[in-house]
């Protein structure tokens, strides 16, 4: 929400494409080599029917009785998802967010090497967190253009999110992973995936809500609303 | 994935709904009364037709020419979320990413209280953070009874998340927003709700390479794949 890429590919369906591919890796680190349609939906909580339309939609077939190849879609799907090659990702505020994100080790497996953070407080600036150096802000777009930085992710008070992506896309960013508490508006040609804590509390509290109550609260609520 | 709840209602359909109370939220703050699915539509890059089905799955139907009422259909949501009243909420694991949680001020606003914290490390117990006093994991299961405590945030290292996951189960917490990058087994009446930070990236990365490569590396992938 608040991309343009959105009316091209829903970003739930991109989501989907990014579990398929996480689940696909797991099963070709355990040496499988092909899967059906209905692992795969067991395993992410799909109607098989979705993950055969998802797959097909770029491309994929399974052969019947036989499934998916494991490793050749895994290929087409990091190919897809430019993770073949290794992306440079700046972050954006240095506060207990963006210090949690610099001490995380799990970016770099997916192929995404924290290159560079920023931040406006001189208490910060020239510490270097996780092994990553604190810049000002003022170096921002210097630094963004000389390592063709394409991915950042945001993690400034609400405030001051909409300025700092601006200065951001003029640099040439064209994706936000956004963790401040608003939507951004962003140019035609730059991507913004939200986090919003709060909402994925919210998810957690509609799966208890409905078990407590035995899904009578909501008894149109079916399994295939995928 | 990887909770019982998945059978009964796809997670990405409960995000969708989540995003749609969230929208609601917004609209209702500026004192709109209708909205038509078109409109919730493009705010969330969605199809109008989406946005019909998944009101309609839980008994919200808008009027031809009028659209849906904002408030009536906040007011239902909430319930369907549970959020109409208020939930303890405890952070088990204060490393980088528990200390940003209890940080975080967007909880409260969504009707999550953080109310209890837990550690091993001795050097963090008795210490107060974002309010909170953090209790040793001897403590966990007899404050979660003594709170009632249904929902919790895990944020311990990757090797402990199995163990810890199963102690919470077992002190009677039936909702788990897991940070670990594990993927949890737990029993069928808890669920859990993965944040997978690489793999938000890696959604980033996806409409990044798609815009570069004008859509040319997945011809299949069509808007209407919601």
């Amino acid at each position: 929400m608040g991309s343009a890429r959105s009316d091209r590919i829903s970003p739930l369906a991109v989501k989907r494409l990014s579990l398929y591919l996480r689940c696909l890796e797991e099963l070709a680190q355990q040496d499988q080599t092909t899967v059906s349609s209905r692992q795969l939906a067991k395993a992410l909580g799909l109607t098989d029917a979705q993950v055969r339309k998802d797959l097909a939609y770029f491309g994929q077939f399974g052969r019947p009785g036989v499934g998916y190849a494991v490793q050749d879609t895994v290929t087409r799907l990091r190919v897809i998802f430019g993770t073949q090659k290794d992306w440079e990702v700046a972050v954006v505020g240095v506060g207990s967010i963006g210090r949690a994100l610099l001490g995380f080790k799990g970016f770099g497996q997916r192929g995404f090497r924290l290159a560079a953070a920023f931040d406006k407080d001189p208490a910060k600036i020239g510490r270097k967190i996780g092994g990553v150096l604190v810049q000002s802000a003022g170096e921002l777009a210097a630094t963004v253009r000389k390592k063709r930085i394409r991915l950042t992710v945001l993690a400034v008070p609400a405030q001051a999110a909409q300025e700092v992506a601006e200065a951001l896309c003029r640099a040439g960013v064209k994706g936000i992973l956004n963790f401040a508490p608003v939507r951004l508006n962003v140019p035609d040609d730059v991507a913004v995936v939200p986090v919003d804590l709060g909402s994925l509390l919210q998810q957690l509290s509609y799966f208890v809500t409905a078990a407590q109550a035995g899904n009578q609260t909501h008894p149109g609520v079916r399994r295939d609303l995928t």
